[in-house]
């Protein structure tokens, strides 16, 4: 017998991924988990249907939505991550010894049990005794927060169900309270291929631009997401990605990253013309 | 009924694609071409039954394959292009006043034939007269040419039937000796993500290595090839992609590109570390 999952990406476009064994299937008060064993990507969560995180590509995505933010500040002491519930967004942060305290606020804590069962290169940190969890609503989470954190990473699911109330106006602005001064917010930033999400994609960029005064994109490839071509946000207070980069002083930390590096850094946030159309002047 | 086009990537993975239509199906002496009208890519011509250039994404590859070069050296006057059939790298040169002749070989009539009347916004160029379009095998043509070309492009299919011979050591060899005394040689150099084409990769790039004093490899994506994420060769005498960008020059021509701008150049070239690893220690 052959077994295939496939992701609708789009109503028109479709990823077929052959399966070695279905291992899990629950279902949250929130959403449906799946995990695949897979032969081309290893283990595979899914949520709802869609490819969250697979073994073989997940570096890129974690090294993303982590270093950019760390390699502009290179002081940055506290953290919080909005979903991330597999864990590889706190493993990547916990890299440093600079930092002080995570809080990591996932809705449901289903994504965690699994991760942590069948996942274990990426949840190896969600037990760090600097990193507390909460299973919480991220969007009541934020309220009344202030002057609290140097890096605000939103590591979740597309605006769709649970993770909707993370790509408004009010939740960014809450973001920006809860900042210190120099404080950055990094969000995944869907992708600008397909127009359903290159919409959202340029919803959030506009919406982050209203509240802050640096708001920049940057992209990186991951194969399991629709079109492989994935978008970050940087949102920050003071700090330029691109001027204040510590290059240097990242370099000499000595980390080991598969996929960032801080010339890709720079390279990052040189788009395409056509992405930049439809991120500038909003026209998808 | 739903038609669907299904491109096996690998033997694990499957990319599928909504039909509208199924256009046009030929066999000539050397290969199966289609022409598919999809939902999400428009027009889709494909050989042997993989994509190769698609009416939504295909500007991301010709202008990857074409400007990266042409901004390196601003006096490039004649150009080669071994493959090509489709015309989009012919329409991208003839953009430039400063190209005074190109010569295109292309193995087979059937492509250009099937381009012309499909795809007209990527064939637009094929008739200019500048252009010299011969139907013959790329290696055989290659043979005993000396310092006639500025800029040889290799816009191959992949290194699997007729497409082979353009990627072995010999024809590499020929093309240095036909490339004038500044010259650069672009190749289209497989996916750095599933093994079968990141071994093509790493063995064109070795190859290169040992005949082009200068050999960089640079990046795109590109949603319809497998994974997404491809890469190019940028091998050349003299000139370095980096230190010789001329981005003032090309930026005072004001062509029109889509995905290309000199910015992008530099980050193309900064690859992800697995890349590196893979392309500089042919580690696969």
């Amino acid at each position: 017998m052959e077994l295939w999952y496939t992701e609708e990406q789009t109503e028109h476009v479709r990823l077929s991924l052959k399966v070695k064994e279905h291992l899990f299937s629950a279902k949250s008060d929130f959403q449906t988990v799946d995990v695949l064993d897979t032969y081309e990507y290893g283990r595979l969560m899914t949520i709802d249907g869609l490819v969250m995180v697979t073994e073989k590509d997940e570096f890129v995505y974690h090294d993303m939505i982590v270093h950019t933010a760390m390699a502009v500040n290179t002081n940055i002491k506290t953290a919080l991550i909005i979903g991330g519930g597999d864990g590889g967004t706190a493993r990547e942060i916990m890299k440093y010894k600079n930092i002080e305290h995570v809080d990591m606020v996932e809705i449901d804590k289903l994504v965690c049990d699994v991760s942590r069962e069948f996942f274990p290169t990426i949840s190896s940190e969600l037990s760090n005794r600097r990193l507390s969890l909460y299973y919480e609503d991220g969007v009541a989470f934020m309220k009344n927060k202030e002057n609290i954190y140097d890096l605000i990473i939103i590591d979740s699911t597309d605006p769709i169900g649970p993770g909707e109330g993370l790509f408004t106006t009010e939740f960014y602005s809450d973001c920006f309270k809860a900042l210190t001064k120099d404080g950055i917010l990094i969000n995944q930033n869907e992708s600008p291929v397909y127009d359903q999400f290159a919409k959202e994609a340029v919803r959030a960029n506009q919406k982050l631009k209203k509240i802050f005064p640096i708001v920049k994109v940057y992209q990186a490839q991951i194969p399991t997401y629709p079109s492989g071509y994935w978008l970050f946000g940087f949102a920050s207070k003071t700090l330029d990605p691109l001027k204040d980069l510590k290059a240097e002083d990242w370099n000499n930390l000595g980390l080991k990253t598969k996929y960032y590096n801080t010339d890709l850094h720079l390279g990052a946030f040189a788009l395409p013309n056509y992405v930049k159309e439809k991120i500038e002047n909003g026209n998808v």
